[in-house]
């Protein structure tokens, strides 16, 4: 006799070409019942994260810090679940936590891996799920954001790039501004996340704004994007200026984003500082953020951008395939069905 | 009746394109003889140095931070010569001084514009003109060379890149790597520089090199050349690693070397730290070096990789075009006619 056990997403193939939507490897697949050894838990998933990096993590060598999927297993990434057996005497039956072995309806957990989510302090716990610890990292540690700072965040509208704008502005810099792509996106940062400014890179001129927006040039980049915004961002930097590169969905997406020009003279003359970042979530990176993330949080200075879908497993594997086409607003999260009662009202 | 003054090279127009050879826009003409004002001193030129820049400073715009040539003009450049007229007290006829207005037989200068070169700390003084400071700067400020590095120097055998190997090895560098071009100048690097290894980036194949010579990765990368030797150091940079950017040789002579491909999944997966800096010639960075150079020099620690040429002017701005060209090695100093006395027997 087989037991039906719950659904988790498997990885069928390795993706061999950046063309590959990740759905096209993907397959949600029952996987016998699981029960906690003595220690674990068995968690309950709520909500699913969907990032960039997971489309990295399904080719069979990539450079991203963490184990790469293989081929024939369950994926991991970050979700939130709650506790519905228990083995460990610190997280009782109920306990909602946050963990990075979601891509399945329920994952058996040791303590270690489960962050029990506080009570409170956000609408929602999947406001945890969120990219600001390598936006907090980026804009505070690598680039020393502070006041007089004129700053440009390109990939503004999405999971990382949303926080790091609002952590610039949080930190006083004298103007942020935002690159997104789409009028829709450039709005929302100015009217919703209250950056200075916003660039549409599919419609406006990238110089001409630069000019505009920033006469004297910028003083910090935080770049997660790469290609051709890359290079607009050092035609437009101010002596001395820093630049914290994050990502290159660019480059993840295909094409040749992923490496763009340096324009070494340029770079030389203005001496502009590049610095490359990856993030690895110390548990220092990860209380500097959360402490900060709760307390701007409170007080109204940050604002939790993201994308909240509903359904299935297979909703969060097409959401992978339109996280990368840029579809998406903010943190992309899908809210699990059978996870009712956990609905935030607000961003 | 006209006076038969001293020659100078004249810049005739801008050059337009790099491919322009920079001896096509020059002519050595001569000029009305000059007598020196109060406090000012006429000075024969003996030496006459010949750097990249000097290509840069004959567009119509530049990024070097310093004043470009002007099309009517007498084009400058650091030069040696010695006092033959003098109504400054401090510097009585006879003494020998370093200035950066050369490119002329005879040139005007204030005392402030005239350094004085110091009697036998070496062997000859065009031992003066050399590229010294910011391989220093580039080598002890930007990159922090010490123990325990391996370090990659592209343009090895040229002015400044001779002067950045020899650096790091006199810190203590753990291996110094150097690229030059062909085997006559790597060899040179090993046997006569004493750096650790060569790569001849005409017949070796640099990726193979670089995984022999440093199978962990180099740790910081002095960049003079920029094009395909910034995009090897990249590919075979060590977690962490320091690139300090000090010129572009492969942009300065056209193509598209100026611009190498920035791959950001390496730079961010090793989170490789890139400062490009253009040094200012700081009287702080000038005295640090000279201090440095004299002592490494008398130890035996440095040596003055250099060309010397014998001729006139227009020999010089053949070497102009020769330097672009790769011809030379190390720093490139044209012994100018008439300058009997000041030989120097060895390097």
């Amino acid at each position: 006799m087989t037991v039906q056990g719950p659904s988790a997403v498997v990885l069928r193939a390795h993706r061999t070409d950046l063309a590959q939507p990740p759905s096209s490897v993907l397959e949600v697949v029952t996987l016998p019942p699981q029960e906690p050894a003595a220690g674990q838990v068995r968690v309950r998933n709520l909500f699913q994260q969907v990032i960039a990096a997971s489309g990295d993590l399904m080719f069979a060598t990539s450079q991203i810090p963490v184990p790469v999927f293989r081929v024939g297993e369950p994926i991991h990434g970050p979700a939130i679940g709650r506790v519905v057996e228990s083995r460990a005497d610190d997280l009782p039956v109920g306990t909602v936590v946050l963990h990075t072995s979601g891509w399945r309806e329920e994952s058996i957990l040791e303590p270690g891996e489960a962050f029990p989510v506080p009570d409170g302090v956000f609408p929602g716990p999947e406001y945890l799920l969120n990219q600001g610890v390598p936006a907090y990292h980026g804009i505070v540690d690598i680039a020393g954001v502070g006041e007089g700072d004129v700053v440009l965040v390109s990939g503004a509208a999405g999971g990382v790039g949303s926080m790091a704008a609002q952590i610039a502005n949080a930190r006083g810099a004298a103007s942020v501004i935002g690159i997104a792509g789409g009028p829709e996106k450039a709005r929302y940062l100015v009217d919703e996340l209250g950056l200075d400014a916003a660039i549409d890179h599919r419609g406006d001129d990238l110089d001409e704004r630069l000019t505009e927006l920033a006469p004297d040039g910028i003083t910090v980049f935080f770049d997660t994007i790469g290609g051709a915004q890359f290079e607009a961002a050092l035609r437009h930097a101010a002596p001395g200026a820093r630049f914290a590169l994050c990502g290159t969905l660019a480059g993840q997406i295909g094409g040749d984003g992923g490496h763009p020009r340096l324009d070494l003279m340029t770079a030389i003359a203005r001496e502009v500082q590049i610095r490359p970042f990856s993030t690895r979530h110390t548990p220092e990176q990860i209380e500097a953020w959360s402490s900060h993330y709760a307390q701007w949080y409170a007080d109204g200075r940050i604002r939790f951008a993201r994308t909240l879908l509903d359904g299935t497993l297979q909703r969060a594997v097409t959401a992978q395939d339109e996280l990368l086409a840029g579809v998406h607003r903010g943190n992309v999260v899908v809210r699990l069905a059978g996870s009712a009662g956990h609905t935030s009202g607000h961003e």
